[in-house]
């Protein structure tokens, strides 16, 4: 899948695409290929898939001919060491989302955010995180 | 290294230690292996760069028999996009270092942080990122 092999530094996470419709992806980060010193998993594989519903939500929920998205930023408190795999889950309300377009549109971008939780395979929050992006408009806006 | 090699998904990021002793710590991670979809630095590279001086700061700072470092959460700001291999620096005080040890000497935990910015080979900052960790030491603390 494009998603997860586009970029070489997340093909080499094994990380899996489960589900990806408008406003709403599942992912799967597996633990083995991204154990740290102690048995569990790294931040840094944690970061990823916190990281990724990103693309996939506006690849799917957003008009990809008329806007691309910038990360702004993360903040990702970690909760628990993860000795699974791992699972996150992003849903985006579709008249949020092309509110958001419409203020793109307008202005040429449009901050947007979400929170999402990273789970262990016993439903345990291993993580959580709040995104913060901007959507930009491909043209210069008009006068 | 052990601190590069350790952790296989650090080791694929190709990250190398350019100077680590204590109270500080310099790195470096390369652009090529760690390219995104529009030929700039992925942000989980970016990241797991932000991350790593947390453990090697641990491993030439603190007493590694008697405590273990945490990562409690990490603020990240994407300034810019990376276009080059990119650095960080971070430096400890080793007097705050030695306060440190003596608060979870005595608590069996102790909280610390810093902010790391990560810079291209123009000294242009690409990212700034708040670290919070937790110290605690690997002993039950004394009645």
């Amino acid at each position: 899948m494009m998603l997860e092999q586009g970029i070489a530094f997340v093909g080499r996470t094994q990380v899996q695409v489960l589900t990806m419709e408008p406003g709403y992806v599942k992912m799967m980060m597996p633990l083995q290929p991204n154990l740290n010193h102690v048995g569990t998993m790294y931040a840094g594989a944690l970061f990823t898939l916190a990281e990724l519903p990103g693309g996939a939500i506006f690849l799917t929920t957003f008009d990809v001919g008329k806007f691309y998205p910038i990360i702004k930023g993360m903040d990702i408190k970690f909760v628990k060491p993860a000795a699974t795999d791992v699972t996150v889950e992003v849903k985006l309300d579709l008249d949020e989302a092309a509110k958001i377009q419409e203020i793109a549109n307008e202005r040429g971008k449009a901050d947007y955010e979400w929170e999402c939780e990273v789970k262990d395979a016993n439903g345990q929050v291993v993580c959580v995180s709040t995104n913060r992006y901007q959507l930009r408009s491909t043209t210069p806006r008009s006068a």
